[in-house]
């Protein structure tokens, strides 16, 4: 196999990640083409001990190239997918931009990775605050199908960028300091403080990261009756999202039957136990690729109703890792091969 | 009128906001005796101009004391508030230690003041979680009946004491430097993180915290038939305590209307322009009285369901002053007076 592969906003806070994982996973390419902005063409970064220039992203970048993980904002990919699927190439994109496309599958392999046959050039890799409750979501959904959930999340600066990430720390610093640091990435303070707003006003009062976690569980687990009441929150966290769930089946689950669904789950741990002080906190998620569930219990307001925690690193499942995952699947031609879908 | 007043906890972080608050308000006292524990007792505080020594907090400091106002733990209001009562004082008791006793009223005094006749020398002040949440509640459940309330709290460190938020700037300064911190105050590290564990194991799964704001609603609403669903989170947020609400109402809410009851119930402060970004944040609630409410909606997953945030200083709405909102119905005599009461 000799498979040519691209990194498409390889110097970003997700992109690097998708390089490590690409390093550290068992992939086989014959390629690795690293792709930026302007601003970040011609830097150097290390690949299994091989020093790699990064190239600008233009459409001739893509010529000869097989799959394409792409890791850049909203705009960019507008801009960027459409040279690479003209050229030929698969292309596996984290951004939102296509995520809501009918021909477009938006894909988690653990739950739908059937979806991936379906391509037409684009796969899409969801919201990182979807991601983490429709794999928890997955398991209960087969069994006892969901009905309703209510999520109210409390997501690291990470999520916003590596800048907006730096600026938690300097703006917290600054507040210790008891100097003012006026917000930039963020449009209010960060530092000690929270922001129930993520995204753009959208639909009815709700954000667009809202509305996002609304229409991609839906698309993901391939249920449009199921019912989403989303409120995102800003925390001042640096990496790993968190959320804190509520959900009615239709068939009720004893807390007990949950922890084995939970258990039994690829890519799910359960981390349980109040009395012990253990549940998933974001400190101990940081760097890992799978998502975390503690605080099982009954949902004492509704008895079809189960409440949970839930804590995932948001730039590695909730980004690169499942973007990495989807590559794979296509690279073992396990749903699709690149070949075909040229 | 020669009321002799008394501050229990006098030193603490709420203790001292009710000598503010006492200091601001147009009280009528003629003793103010400031009590603490023999640790803090012999301290010099200064109340309106004039210097006060700190009286260690032993029976017989409450001879001759018409009414206390207590901000300890629980485990000293369980010692201290029978010597008060036994000498004849009416207490009113921010502790949880005395909540939920029959012959102890539970009062928020926007919504059930009328509770306070019924006192037998102790008035208890809810939970600062709680508080906030019924502040919300009230318009909401008078006008359509609440039936059901999903809540997932943002709480800050103060809502642990002076020295847990102390421990949130030590040790974020000491992350910022890269140096471990071991946690004290907290079981877990608070710099940056998440802690999905607000006092110990209580009820199926549920902690301390969660079930005060199941059982404490109920109280102060006086409505057993109301379902609560919580889930308590601290953050490395320094002040103020913010809430994820959803609620279900017997007859559903429009936006319109509940922007109307919430801007019209007295103590309610309605924040609320997404567009605009603006919304209650911790940082901007800090040192205010009023709850304040924003992100107003539809649950999107339910007719009679309706979303909103909720942000509220927990020090004082939320702990002092309410406490002083309850000694000053009392000392105006207008639900029961001290006599009354002995």
């Amino acid at each position: 196999m000799s498979l040519r592969l691209a990194v498409a906003g390889a110097t970003g806070i997700v992109g690097t990640i998708v390089l490590e994982q690409l390093a550290a996973r068992q992939l086989d390419f014959s390629t690795l083409k690293l792709l930026a902005s302007a601003k970040s063409a011609g830097k150097k970064l290390q690949f299994r001990g091989e020093e790699l220039t990064v190239e600008p992203l233009i459409p001739e970048a893509f010529d000869g190239i097989d799959l394409v993980i792409g890791s850049t904002p909203d705009d960019v990919a507008a801009e960027f997918v459409p040279w690479a699927v003209e050229r030929g190439a698969v292309v596996v994109d984290e951004s939102g931009y296509h995520r809501m496309r009918d021909d477009v599958p938006l894909v988690v392999p653990e739950i739908n990775p059937h979806a991936i046959a379906r391509h037409r050039g684009v796969i899409a890799s969801p919201n990182c605050s979807t991601t983490q409750l429709v794999m928890a979501l997955k398991p209960l959904h087969d069994a006892a199908r969901v009905k309703r959930v209510v999520v109210s999340t409390y997501q690291a600066t990470s999520g916003a960028g590596l800048h907006a990430q730096s600026e938690l720390f300097s703006a917290t610093q600054a507040a210790l300091a008891g100097e003012s640091a006026p917000p930039q990435q963020f449009q209010h303070p960060i530092a000690f403080n929270l922001i129930p707003q993520i995204g753009s006003p959208k639909y009815e009062g709700y954000t667009s990261e809202e509305m996002k976690m609304v229409r991609e569980t839906r698309k993901i687990l391939e249920d449009d009756s199921i019912e989403v009441c989303p409120t995102c929150v800003r925390v001042p966290v640096a990496n790993c999202h968190s959320e804190s769930v509520v959900v009615e089946t239709e068939r009720p689950l004893s807390v007990a039957e949950a922890h084995e669904l939970f258990g039994s789950f690829p890519g799910l741990v359960v981390v349980d136990d109040l009395p012990g002080r253990r549940y998933p906190m974001p400190l101990d998620c940081h760097g890992r690729d799978e998502v975390f569930i503690g605080r099982i219990r009954k949902d004492l307001s509704h008895p079809h109703g189960l409440a949970f925690w839930c804590v995932s690193d948001n730039l590695r499942k909730g980004a690169a890792t499942n973007a990495v995952q989807i590559a794979e699947l296509i690279m073992a031609g396990q749903y699709a091969s690149c070949a075909t879908s040229s």
